[in-house]
């Protein structure tokens, strides 16, 4: 499954990585790519294992708020 | 010995932390703050170990430019 979080606060390289570091340490997760200029998260995962509230909490504890989802 | 660097870039706590810790790590510093709003890095430091030059090449190896120094 595909879904892109929209997310505020992330304002540099070292955002990105802790998001996108975060995202993939998810077990279920497959695939994730963070747009710096747009905010938009887009994450490939198994639905089984993730939901998109997890995804959502996940992206929230490295300090960033979601937009939307 | 006190110096302000003016650096360029630092746009959240995670390059704040970087620019802290590199600069904490080298010998002779005894004392870093980073003020993000105006990108101020002061720095106390024994100037018999370090000199202005090396401080400004650890800033910019974590990806900073110095404005002013």
């Amino acid at each position: 499954m595909n879904k892109t979080l929209l997310v505020q606060g992330m304002s540099c390289g070292h955002c990105k990585q802790s998001v996108e570091g975060a995202l993939n340490s998810v077990e279920g997760v497959s695939e994730v790519s963070v747009n710096l200029s747009t905010g938009e998260v887009n994450v490939s995962f198994d639905d089984n294992k993730v939901t998109t509230e997890l995804l959502e909490d996940t992206v929230e504890e490295q300090g960033y708020d979601i937009v939307a989802s």
